[in-house]
């Protein structure tokens, strides 16, 4: 007298019923029902599904047969709770049950509904500790990456293969994450917004890297840039003044040494004796050197001024990466936890 | 009375008819159908589907049993509807139907066909999450790595990595992407052009680090290339004439330098005092670190030239490969977009 | 009258019984039970497995029909292993059996009840040989990286390509692992242990490399850090002292190299002859490279004490981490052992 | 009366024949037949298979039941292109039949048999673009990878890279290749190739790397190795001349400037008042510095031998390289074609 | 009259036997029978398995039924490998045939066996290519990158990215890898031995770029490690002689010329011209810029000395390894071998 809705019923037949004097007839047959249900992932894994089994007659009105429950829905809760042997990944917690007509135009009469709700929470142990954490390990040395010196290309290499390895673990999540429901799960905003991150956090590496190498190539730096960057942003940043002042320095230094040099470069030699001619070559000689060893260790003033915008640029924008880190996290966070309560609490 | 062209049907048997006093039989028999479709996923994942179910008596002709639909086709679908539980990867737009009739050559009768046209659209936002949003990750770092210095060697493993990341990448595609159907998806395409642009980007790249890096060996650069390279298409990369101008003044100061070193080399040494020997002594061993720290420092003029070349079709190779990527891509979304507004129209 | 709980029995079926005239019935029916057994894999893959079969009429009460075991469960037993051919993960290790009642409330009779239980041992080579030894192999690869030295940016590039390789290693995991049961198994959290053990020293690694690199732009370290880090912890993680008193010494010849170089700059330059006066020309430009040289080869004392930090820091996360990964793979290793033995013991 | 030499038939049962006056019985049995073909995968993907349905009465002798086809092979050809919804891997190209009669000896009688021959070419688009195109790939930029200065040790790391992103890829492979059949198919020999080529140039950079950075720890290149190599091979490899004249005068003119140094050492320090004193000492320490500088900057004439003989090797092994890869490939494409056509001219 | 042990017959029934008149019964039911064989995996992929098929009555005993092959088992065997049709991994090699009775106790009767015993090979050319000689690759990569220069901590690098391929290529594996038998398949030692040897290499490799790098903190070598490692076990591992003794000429000289340096650092200045006092200055500072470049280009003896041990263990650990690599490898394919031919003999 129950139809499943999506199979054939594979159990062993049985061809007895319980009939009472009462007129109550028991039918204990045993079925083994494969259903589906309509699952909403959106807050995988955090999520409660309710499902749904529908018995009727299938032929028989209202009239001739009514349909009762043999056991308070209670009973048959502490039943299922105790003949359950693989508590997977599903854990029942709750069971409703309610009896229902389903009206019949064509010949103005009813067939008996019994109704089973059948409430079952996910455990999210397994896919917190397989998804969530290693990612947010992985977002995590990104965030880190940001401490690698800049100066040397380093660290696009070592985002890269950080990057690398997020495509694999994307992999693995694949075998562990749900086939699509109705509409594409949170955790999957979760994990694109990290490969977002973690990209646009590469992208701004190769740009100060860009700028930190390549700088010797640039044109000074406009007034309105130095104004804006090196000024009110550094101070935004918190960048050390003392860091600022002692480069500072060390350039006064070196354009005090330099300047010599290019007079003597112009100065003629006239009559003079073979000892001093000779120290003259000799000074002339050791001043191409401290050119050569200056050119090479030390770099002009608008290189610097690029290096100082390349370094507080990097700063900035790891503010801003962090703010959005949070932000968005947290957001997640505080919306995974909210429904898994408001679920949990509807039912 | 329906026959399923594929699999036995496993839904439970039924026994019963409606027969009404007007000679309509309604037959509530149901059905469990797993029937094959013909999939045009050309269009993959903006694919619209259309599937065919065909039922017919299969031995009584149009003269013993006329077939209708027991209710208009806006209901079935409308109840369709609100039937499908699972809300998967398929979005049920629409449903027509047509009654005709099968000639049956040999006895000149025919059966009544009763088809039902099913239009389904496959929800794209997964694929787009999961395939797309990460191939265009992997292309733009590609993309920027142009921005990575040439000089050193990093841009070729880094650009090594990436193409390994996309391996990896090509792994997850292969598990989301639809058995092969008609003809190669647009998407496949798609994946192997991203693919043979990183190959070809890292290709130009061990190239430019060729000429960078092995410039030293080289012949002087012929006088027609000189002309081509560092001249038209210089300007025709925009590239900053500044830059090069520096080049220039940095070289002139170098060779004004490096002659007098050349001619003292072959001056006579001639009866001089103890004292002016020494200093002499000094002098020349003073010009031979000169020598060599110049030789290590800078590079003659010929491999200078290499080097501009290098940068010039560094630049040139770049904007053809950004020109090359934007036509691809702008053709392939284009066409995506095109084609699933224009099988939506039909439809 | 024996029902599987689970599925349809797919055994040929024979119609024959044994009757003898002492009123014993023998059914030898073949049955080919698919159960299943709630898995307890929180020791996984040391774990022993308890899968109980129950038999008993459908119908009829124990007044009816009374069961018996046919043979002693010894001779099952040995019987069983005789017949095992697949000898695959489990292995049989012994089988017990028990006749029990099932009273039935509404008729106040009962059933009989055959219940075998069976103890499953899994075979652990394969998972000791293919999970376990390589991922502590990744694990002593890690730590063992702790030798490589800080002062280059490689140990972390080093490392991440380690994470890499153990994310992979993660996926063959997945592949290998069961599905979960009840509880997480203790060897995901042994997985997860390591994994965040290996992104701790990444994160360590970093840090250690930002202070080695970019100490010339941090202030002095204070001097409850000097007296702390390079005083106390210095001691206590015994670093040897020669090394520091190496470098004390370096460093009072550095300062006593640089002091006359700063006076000489402020000193008037009065009338000199100009010999000696072109001497001391040279003497500036000598000093000039000095500077320069020293400024390439050295760091002043902030930078160096930042470096030695650095080395002590270093030190102590080491020792740090050797301890903590002892103590957990002790206690995790003590209990698989403990827990082998109990159950063993138990059964 | 047909037989599936596979499987339960599992279309739905029909009960009835059309018997005409004339004798013919005509059976329209639908029959859903799953049957294995040996498959003959050595040229896979561009294999053409020749599979073989054979239809015969189980029990009746051709006295009893002559089996006729109901309509011409063309037809049913026509019909079966027409009907076949899911054109994927597979492409029906011909289709034989021919009817033949199986004796059997033990009643001198025999059976009608009806063959059908059904010839399908498999589609090897998706597997040309999967996995020819992206192998072929990566073996183009490993040979492009030759031309990365071997100088550093980056070549051996990139090559490493490669190949790991091979494996990867490997994995790719095998979840599309087919199931073995009778011998191994050629393109499993063709990825094989690929790596083993893979492997052999990354062997041939470790070794050249080897004698780039540790010639200086060699003996002195033998006499016949110096004229087998540096004269004749690099002849054969047609490295150009003038890189090795550059050398050549580079050395000289660092031996000449090497030279007095050594005999200034063994000078003895007689009676010389103290200023000249004060300048050999200068002279003393400046030459130490240009012993320095040289032995940093340069090397001797030995190592740079073994430099040489490290290019020569180099571009040696890369002419094979180039060769036997070139060899194989077309061995491998021609014979792929050539079979293709054999085959489908056979058909 | 025959019963498959694992699952119900699935080929069509047929209800005919042929009965002759000499009371011989021809029964030609096609059975379809999926039994399990009980796989000895030890020597996979070089394994030939026994498989057995036991057919008896179910419930007619000897004197009821008498049990006979119909044909030989030649004919059995020709027939056999003529309808095989996929001869996909596994070869038939043989089959055995055996008539025996199974008694039954209880009622003193027996049945009788018909027994088959089918010799299957593996065909191992799909192992051998896919997972042995890609292993053998990876081994021989590890082997010679101990070429690679042991100075700079790449080949640290180098070999972690070994690894990370060799864990990637595990995965492969682990896809053709067989389920488990009784116990674990020697090829499973050979990978994990594989993987071994690859991570003690990775080891040594990070041990010595320890002592090469950071030899300059560590106290002298003590005097029984410079007789052990420098005189015995030099000779030993055959390193060249002269290798050493310019290393020590190198350093002779260094030792000169850094003496005087110290002795006129305490030099009193006493009463002297200011021209001398200017050169002397002069002097100084030059000293002093000796000392750096010398710190920075050289090392002391100590550290020298750690150098060589470095390349001493290097060496000496090398052959280590080849010695376990080649004994390992050797005893493993010699018992392959043996093992697969006593098999073939026995069958």
């Amino acid at each position: 007298m129950a139809a499943s809705s999506m199979d054939e019923n594979r159990a062993p037949d049985t061809y007895y019923l319980y009939v009472t004097k009462t007129g109550i007839v028991m039918d204990d047959l045993p079925i083994h029902v494969i259903s589906s249900c309509n699952l909403d992932i959106y807050t995988f894994p955090f999520d409660i599904q309710n499902c749904t089994f529908t018995f009727n007659s299938y032929k028989l009105y209202v009239e001739d047969i009514q349909m009762f429950f043999a056991e308070s829905v209670d009973i048959t809760l502490r039943n299922s709770l105790d003949v359950m042997t693989t508590k997977g990944e599903w854990e029942l917690i709750n069971m409703l049950c309610e009896k229902n007509v389903l009206p019949m135009e064509i010949t103005n009469s009813s067939f008996d509904l019994l109704i089973y709700h059948i409430i079952l929470r996910r455990r999210p142990t397994m896919y917190i500790v397989n998804l969530l954490i290693p990612s947010c390990f992985l977002i995590a040395v990104d965030l880190f990456s940001f401490l690698l010196p800049p100066q040397n290309t380093d660290r696009a290499a070592f985002k890269m293969t950080l990057i690398l390895g997020y495509t694999v673990f994307l992999l693995l999540m694949n075998d562990l994450l749900p086939a699509t429901g109705n509409n594409l799960p949170l955790i999957n905003a979760f994990f694109s917004l990290c490969l977002a991150l973690m990209v646009a956090s590469l992208l701004e590496t190769i740009l100060i890297t860009n700028i930190l190498c390549g700088s010797s190539r640039y044109p000074p730096l406009p007034q309105w840039a130095k104004v804006l960057f090196l000024d009110y942003i550094t101070r935004l940043v918190c960048l050390s003044r003392s860091d600022q002042n002692c480069d500072l320095e060390e350039y006064r230094i070196k354009t005090v040494l330099c300047k010599p040099v290019k007079i003597l470069e112009g100065e003629a030699i006239h009559k003079i004796p073979p000892t001093l001619q000779e120290l003259k070559k000799i000074s002339r000689d050791l001043q191409s050197i401290v050119q050569q060893v200056e050119k090479h260790f030390s770099s002009d003033q608008s290189e610097e001024e690029w290096v100082r915008l390349g370094h507080v640029i990097d700063r900035l924008l790891f503010i801003l990466y962090v703010v959005f880190l949070s932000v968005s996290f947290i957001t997640i966070f505080v919306y995974w936890f909210y429904w898994y309560n408001v679920t949990a609490s509807l039912v």
